[in-house]
């Protein structure tokens, strides 16, 4: 799957606005970064994810004969331009965010420097891996949140995505956000990360009974024999039956894992089926959950008491379901011209939508002992800082907001991916990245991960950067 | 990427209740149903999309030397069962309703009958394709009814699809739903349907100027030059620089295409603009838009007077938001033993959630010209209907609601796809499939179409499907 060829999986536009540039010799290095404006849902942070596959997506960038053959069939470009793409590879450099890290709006999670004609090529597909990951990993970290943040949710929403890299990437980016497996068996094999299941209605109903099914499953597993109780009724036969069964295997010296519900109010089905658990001895036993589950249901199962040791999370967790897409664009910030920066700005009505001019970096501010992020800086390139020096930082918009910090660390976090499209960077492995993700969500005070209405980070603009925009934007109006 | 191998894309379940039937030597042959209880968002219908990539699934289901070695790496399974994957391929029944057909609540969209193991293995896949595609097939069949059903739709969001594959084959579904074409290079390069796009923000912000940038890419396109007006003012400054650049293009002997907007009111500017150009003689000139559109806001839009000729749209369509999922299902409805069809059922305190038992078929009943779709009525596989009879149908849940039709034809909707693991049957390519579905599209009255609140079309079961259904119930429950 790494070795995929995505290089014609890019919107038209660029490859008429990359001949555009070919015809008119405009083949400038160009700055630009992908950002978003606003989280998704009702969060005020994302956890970046995808990057992985955005660096295979770039080592494998080659138009092949079949794909010249296409675009000449377009009519639309010329020879010469066809014959420049058959050797056209990213020779630009890519800085990063590494994956796990909460990013807040305006940040840019990948920065671009290259050839415009390079650069334009890989915006459509750097939009949809980073856009699509960081979606799901933020959705995975809200629903962990809910669940009590224990290593108890699993991903399991593989036939709800939306196609296949949908499940396979999806319960990539959940397990960055929290999720300790999945269902899916090609992820877990892929990325070396457990994988989950037992068996679902349809076992059940191959058999004249659901004792007998129930018999069978545990014949097969009896060391780990979780059963699920509701095909027919999960109070009045699925519980007793399941005890009947777990009855049986610890006669056998085993020890029955426990029981799954599907459906039915799971506060007050889990409560009862846990004292039924409790009264024939299997105190042990766990009860697994599934059912529509999202982080705004399980935090009021929780609340209300319901006894659900393990959170199965499908549907809404796989599809994001109640904010399906990220916002992320792409933007050119500058130009590179004589070897100076030329910075770039785009203008809107809405001042949310005016972007960052400039060459770029985000700093991120921690307290001394580094375990609590303060906020987040962006500034220009070339600033340096100083962490010995207080610090005054101050809100964009309301620029009389200002707060000076003394007892502080920074630490950058932009990384060199690619440098003149030699690739510099390695990802670490899923579980890496997990428990990296884990710690840096662990930065971000409760107040900001609150499911509704949460407080806002700050993401302030340094001075230098706060007032070339405002300079760019009195030139734009004039 | 036809010949993806997705064999491991499956739930640990699937691989867990395969081995449980290999050990209990319980591998019968099984009938299950693909089917959704309620079409996504306030649709009543749904139109049956990614049954080509369901083939190519099948066709290559393989379980490499690799995938064995994971699988053996779990520690569920012995050597014995690992073996038998090593052999495994889909030898059963698919039947199908073809792509590009209306379908309803509780219709099999696809009726698998095959050895219990194969038929496990391929649930969760079938599920992950039919459902994405067939969700976005319906989402663009609702914009572009929206649109006026005018062929005046393209597809934009590949940036904020799911995902690699949710671009790719999201974007084929919007077009058997009813888009025109596509951004997407690679969709239109993989299923040979029209690809369309001009140039980004980023093309204007590259230059010094926006009239340079216009002029620059008049050059390069001079007979297909569509002009994004919006980088900084779209009336003040866009249409203006756009205007005047066609006026130099007509100077030259070129017809300009038009411009496209992407932010602001698009109905205020869109009539600003339309009378701008008609003023300055370019009637001809279309109106692309373009703007966080969906089906509610192109018929608003329209209902306003916008003076649109085409609709880009992206984020909305492609991620299905307002309904990202379709909750499809994979249900086991009978068991064949010693040539038997034993039906069976999944019960359910939600009696919508209640299966129809039993090897069943699906009837499209249509008036006697065969252009007005009148109901369905699923039936058992064996019984018999003759069209020169009168044929009385009955509301499942409120029974006395009966209609007796005399002149009317029959269809059966599920065609042989695979039959004992062979296939007999090839898709049509993607523009016959999206006239077919515009074809039947238009069976359908308005009122069925209508976006808010629209009226149900009927589908019923036959008296013997529904005696059956009421008669295991009564068992099950006693």
């Amino acid at each position: 799957m790494a070795e995929r060829n995505l290089t014609m999986m890019t919107d038209l536009y660029q490859l008429t606005m990359m001949y555009g540039h070919f015809l008119n010799q405009t083949n400038e290095e160009a700055v630009f970064d992908l950002f978003f404006r606003k989280p998704s849902g009702n969060s005020t942070y994302a956890v970046m994810a995808g990057l992985d596959q955005a660096i295979d997506y770039i080592k494998n960038i080659t138009f092949t004969e079949d794909d010249i053959a296409y675009l000449r069939s377009l009519h639309l470009f010329s020879d010469a331009f066809l014959d420049m793409l058959r050797h056209l590879t990213f020779t630009g450099d890519l800085y990063a965010i590494p994956e796990g890290t909460p990013v807040f709006p305006g940040e840019p999670l990948l920065r671009i420097k290259a050839p415009i004609i390079e650069a334009q090529l890989v915006e459509t597909a750097l939009l949809t891996i980073i856009n699509h990951q960081t979606l799901i990993a933020t959705k995975a970290s809200r629903v962990c949140y809910a669940a009590g943040d224990k290593d108890n949710v699993t991903e399991f929403g593989l036939r709800r995505a939306q196609g296949p890299d949908a499940g396979i990437y999806g319960a990539r980016a959940a397990v960055i956000g929290g999720c300790n497996g999945t269902s899916n068996v090609m992820t877990g094999q892929l990325f070396d990360i457990p994988v989950k299941g037992t068996h679902g209605h349809s076992w059940v109903m191959a058999f004249d009974s659901e004792l007998e099914a129930f018999r069978a499953y545990a014949r097969a597993y009896p060391d780990t024999c979780l059963l699920l109780v509701d095909t027919y009724d999960s109070l009045r036969q699925g519980v007793p039956n399941a005890i009947t069964v777990f009855q049986e295997l610890r006669a056998q010296g085993h020890k029955p894992m426990g029981i799954r519900l599907d459906s039915g109010d799971l506060a007050y089905i889990s409560k009862k089926a846990r004292a039924m658990l409790d009264e024939a001895g299997f105190e042990d036993a766990i009860i697994f959950a599934s059912s529509d589950l999202d982080e705004e249901t399980i935090y009021d199962l929780r609340n209300q008491g319901a006894r659900i040791d393990v959170w199965g999370v499908g549907t809404k967790l796989i599809t994001s379901e109640n904010a399906p897409s990220l916002g992320g664009v792409y933007k050119l910030s500058a130009l590179e011209r004589d070897g100076k920066m030329m910075p770039r700005i785009k203008l809107s009505d809405n001042v949310a939508k005016i972007t960052n001019p400039g060459y770029k970096k985000v700093l991120r501010i921690y307290d001394a002992t580094g375990k609590r992020a303060l906020a987040d800086l962006i500034c220009l390139e070339h600033e340096q800082y100083d962490a010995t020096k207080p610090l005054t930082i101050f809100d964009p918009e309301e620029t009389w907001k200002k707060t000076t910090l003394t007892n502080y660390t920074l630490r950058e976090l932009l990384v060199p991916v690619f440098v003149r499209g030699k690739q510099v960077y390695q990802s670490p492995c899923l579980q890496e990245i997990r428990a990296y993700a884990k710690r840096e969500i662990a930065t971000l005070w409760d107040e900001y991960k609150r499911l509704r209405k949460p407080h806002i980070y700050k993401v302030d603009l340094s001075q230098e950067l706060y007032d070339l925009k405002e300079k760019m934007i009195e030139e734009q109006r004039g």
